[in-house]
């Protein structure tokens, strides 16, 4: 936790790996970032930072250890399969320079999957676990994910991601929740809003204002949202955002 | 440039930073990434990372310097508008210490916009460009982007962004390119292939190979994916798996 912090309002904060080629060759969309964020918002806990990493040893290797020393809570997705390209386990291990093994509990969980068929090296792979880690569940495919410390290492597949999330927010000690409200416009121009949003801004120094315009079969608009620990005054500013754009279609029609 | 390079093949590396809260808070899904990927792949540049940051300053502005040293091309999307959370333009100066200020040359495409309306300072700020950057043609709402030494600073709005590609390509010096073959199957698990692509993977040192597992509706399948600059040894690999897809077919009916 690198912020500085009041001693009433908490800042949890998480840092996400999401780790494989094919996402940095724009072969896969990525959507796990946005899941991760929308399931730790409500607990408290913000995403800081995310990299998208290729499948190289070294840098996801320091690059956790790096995310573990600076966020409060670090989640990996993707690289924990049957196959030659899963190397996440075992990049985790180095990373804290644990061990790594097929360990018997999650041994237990594989077997009864593949009864009457082959039990295979590749699959007995999905059980190579660093040592002293925690499994968690998954609900979809059955073969675990695991926690380290504090990071917490999924699957890549974004239904089974999200399945493994269910055995993870009772590990979370999560910070103040931060609000969230949004102003939504059409036929405004970023141009016509920057002052006054930036006085709304300064006047509200606690409270993180975005302004997001978009363009779209010839007509435009902003999506306005402002983010903060207190509700009260959030609705507020949502209030000002709301003024300061009658005012301006006022003038645009006259 | 980093890396070590024989003299026959040429691997030109490029660092993505996708600027902005919201992309880390979830509420926009980023699709910049894929777009940007996509345009370098046939130039012969491959995207070794990438980073989503959020609207802090000092983040920015360090991770941009860490990039322009790491990687032969740097791109950094969002935070060139008019309002007070657009501010990769003064990091970028910032991270390369240079002067910034309203130039004349970015000014002068922004002026005829706003005949008969206000050219506020609002709107003059998305001329504020690093001393000595070139503009990047804005085909869509004007505004430019800037090229500051190896670094192209983007728009984050996704049709404004790809349209600034278009004055990018002839900067770029690419490498060999990179090609790409995929097979897909169904109903095959991972782990039955696992083995033998990891053989297949061995005998082709300079091929990249991926395995996606996908499961949808009760059905499953994995999607192959192999990279690399030879398109004859890929075909090879194409023939491989494709042989040994087809022996396991083979096994699981008998």
């Amino acid at each position: 936790m690198t912020d500085t912090k009041t001693p009433k309002s908490t800042t949890v904060t998480a840092g996400i790996l999401l780790i494989g080629d094919e996402l940095l060759s724009g072969r896969t969309q990525d959507t796990n970032l946005a899941t991760i964020a929308t399931f730790l918002a409500p607990l408290g806990v913000q995403v800081s930072e995310a990299r998208i990493l290729s499948d190289d040893a070294e840098t996801i290797t320091s690059t956790v250890r790096t995310f573990s020393d600076r966020y409060d809570y670090v989640f990996t997705t993707g690289g924990i399969g049957p196959t030659h390209d899963d190397i996440t386990a075992d990049c985790i291990a180095r990373a804290f320079d644990l061990g790594i093994s097929e360990r018997e509990d999650a041994l237990a969980i594989l077997r009864p999957l593949y009864e009457g068929r082959d039990f295979n090296a590749a699959r007995r792979r999905m059980a190579r676990i660093p040592d002293g880690a925690s499994l968690i569940a998954n609900p979809v495919s059955k073969a675990p994910g695991f926690q380290t410390r504090n990071v917490f290492t999924l699957a890549g597949v974004p239904r089974i991601m999200k399945g493994m999330l269910a055995d993870i927010a009772h590990r979370i000690e999560g910070g103040d929740e931060v609000h969230q409200i949004s102003v939504a416009t059409t036929n405004v121009g970023e141009g016509d809003v920057a002052a006054g949003l930036s006085t709304i801004a300064g006047a509200h120094p606690d409270v993180s204002i975005g302004s997001y315009p978009w363009f779209k079969d010839g007509h435009r608009g902003i999506n306005f949202v402002a983010r903060g620990l207190d509700e009260g005054q959030l609705n507020v500013v949502r209030l000002e955002i709301e003024a300061l754009i009658d005012s301006l279609v006022c003038v645009g029609r006259a």
